[in-house]
């Protein structure tokens, strides 16, 4: 058995980043850079009014401008403008050559065809000059940036249609156990609604991870082994839920032997989730969780989230994670590492009621996992402990 | 000109709840219910075995016991067992009604058919009584609680298929500017490409609002008129970017006057984004955003994203907020609020380069948005201040 922060290194050690794939643009918010994206122009790419107002070919000594036109935004004007001579102007059109000032038009009087000047100006006010914010071939953004709804602005303000992304991961997941039945369906003695792909396909969604496919297997070594030969084939990363412990009917070890997975891990010194599993073959890693749903759950933000994101070139991420004071004295029974469900109020960490791993009522309501080390045992009211941001 | 608290105020004033719908917990993800959740069942349902071991009709003085069955995960057998007699069980299954105690199996001695308890144990261990998570028809999860992956599977094993949650806004987004060109066409002297659009996509999708629809208007006033009117009949937010300024061109304001769109505001005392506007008409609210892109981002998370928040049920929420020391001094110019693009590094929070208001690349790579008060002049290196920090 292991502990937490040896299983962290073992991931980080033992998963590596996607290939890449070209993609729209449109569709890369969330992924990764594979490669840097240099800017296809200068931006902006003319010298451009900051303002609505009047662009004027200014001198200090003169204070009264002839307006002899106009641009709008959009047009490709360029009028030629003597010393004392101006144009209306609008924001984002294109200064004329001619000019050397944009004074807004608050700070002007007209009078017919006249404009003056009311307020101490200096040359180039209100002009955002050719390349000021990126000259075409500089890097727009570097090779590992995450693309945000900013980083979608930027790039399709420089022209650019499509970007090179590390793939995000596919996933299987792959959900054992006799007992469970489909909600729908009335529960006989001894049956229990199957929950934990619902939930697990739900923190796919959370987290973005839209490639993924749900297969139920029955107890039975041969289904179970072939169910994910074929997952292995067709993923990079099967997940496994139940049938990973000592009982006789739980299929799923023997399978992963017989299909020579290399194992990783099987068991960490912590609570919930001390039977997880997390195997490699090929690129391929299979991460067999508890049956238990608030384990499974657990397990997933710990170790599988940190997975797929240093698949999709985040690096080891997973949850955030924060420091916070928590809200009263808690004493931890056992040598295990805990995960504990709770609740962020007003800065400080509330641990709840109902931390067993059969039970998600807690969970559904929690901000965040507090993590008491395998070692500590008595934390103190105010103290800070680290915690895992749920979102 | 109003400040940004009251700003938010007004908003918080004067955007509702929308109205409930039902629909598949599946689909549920990330939406606020409308109504209590009660359970349709007790969890668990049965008394149920919480390891892989042995189930006995135990009493304090005997250590052997008699194994006469077996009980799987979602067996319906109720074997009765004499006293000094047990079964094979695993963990989930259903704990015969003679039975009073599990015994994990690494604590048992089997020999033939008789099993030996080799620790101290005690009356009711490793059985999780039914409905000691949750009774029938108590409730689970209450109105107002957001749907979280453990809140799906937390629900699911209730057995519930289907919830009523506050329905999210459906959004309409229209872009007003001549100068605007897609990307994938040259761009003419006097251009700039259209990027407002597909960065507030990004972002509704980044904050799964899925439901929303893009148009472009030329500046027209008609064209400009027609489009707004046909928007507020059909969504709940109506998004313009461009257009709310005293340029000659923009008829954005023209157009919101004409249809009756009630002011709620218009120009806050802050940078980037001083120019923006935001009315009501019905129940529908209507925001006109600056045209330059990182003030119309800007704009976007501190108030429209609130907005969106408080028509799905979750309150004024926006951005999360934290309190963070600066990592260098900052000295504010002028008497406007800021919200600075900023990244976060070991915990302190950096101010970066390039916050003009047309210019998106620090945005791109920002982790926060610092908050200098308009009050506000000097930050020293160390202090605390507000952030909003971006996903």
């Amino acid at each position: 058995m292991i502990n937490v922060e040896e299983a962290f290194k073992i991931l980080s050690q033992n998963v590596g980043a996607n290939a890449s794939v070209n993609m729209d643009l449109n569709a890369a918010l969330g992924y990764v850079l594979a490669e840097d994206v240099k800017s296809l122009i200068d931006m902006p790419s003319f010298d451009q009014s900051a303002m609505d107002g009047y662009a004027f070919n200014f001198q200090e000594d003169i204070n009264d401008y002839k307006v002899v036109g106009e641009v709008a935004a959009g047009s490709s004007d360029n009028p030629q403008l003597k010393i004392g001579e101006g144009v209306r102007i609008f924001t984002g059109a294109m200064v004329p050559n001619d000019a050397n000032i944009v004074v807004q038009q608050e700070w002007i009087d007209r009078n017919e065809n006249m404009a003056t000047i009311t307020q101490e100006v200096k040359v180039g006010r209100n002009i955002r000059l050719k390349g000021e914010q990126i000259q075409q071939g500089d890097i727009a953004l570097e090779k590992g940036t995450l693309i945000t709804p900013a980083g979608v602005g930027f790039l399709t303000g420089l022209g650019i249609a499509e970007v090179s992304v590390v793939q995000k991961p596919k996933i299987s997941l792959i959900t054992t156990g006799n007992e469970l039945v489909k909600v729908g369906n009335g529960l006989e003695p001894g049956q229990i609604y199957e929950s934990n792909s619902t939930m697990l396909a739900a923190a796919f969604e959370q987290y973005d991870f839209k490639n993924y496919s749900m297969t139920t297997v029955v107890d039975n070594y041969e289904a179970t082994k072939e169910n994910i030969h074929e997952a292995i084939q067709n993923s990079d990363v099967v997940i496994l839920t139940g049938g990973i412990s000592v009982g006789d009917y739980d299929f799923v070890g023997k399978a992963l032997q017989e299909l020579n997975v290399e194992q990783l891990f099987y068991k960490i010194n912590q609570k919930p989730g001390k039977p997880i599993y997390m195997g490699k073959k090929g690129d391929t890693i299979i991460a067999g969780l508890p049956g238990n749903p608030a384990a499974a759950l657990s397990c997933f933000y710990m170790y599988v989230l940190p997975t797929l994101h240093l698949m999709m070139g985040k690096g080891f991420q997973g949850l955030e994670k924060v420091a916070l004071p928590l809200g009263e004295d808690y004493t931890k029974k056992g040598s295990r590492a805990e995960f504990l469900k709770a609740r962020i109020k007003d800065g400080q960490l509330f641990v709840l009621n109902m931390q067993s791993s059969a039970m998600l009522r807690s969970f559904a309501t929690a901000d965040a996992l507090v993590y008491i080390p395998a070692s500590t045992t008595n934390v103190a009211k105010m103290e800070k402990v680290d915690a895992y941001r749920l979102r």
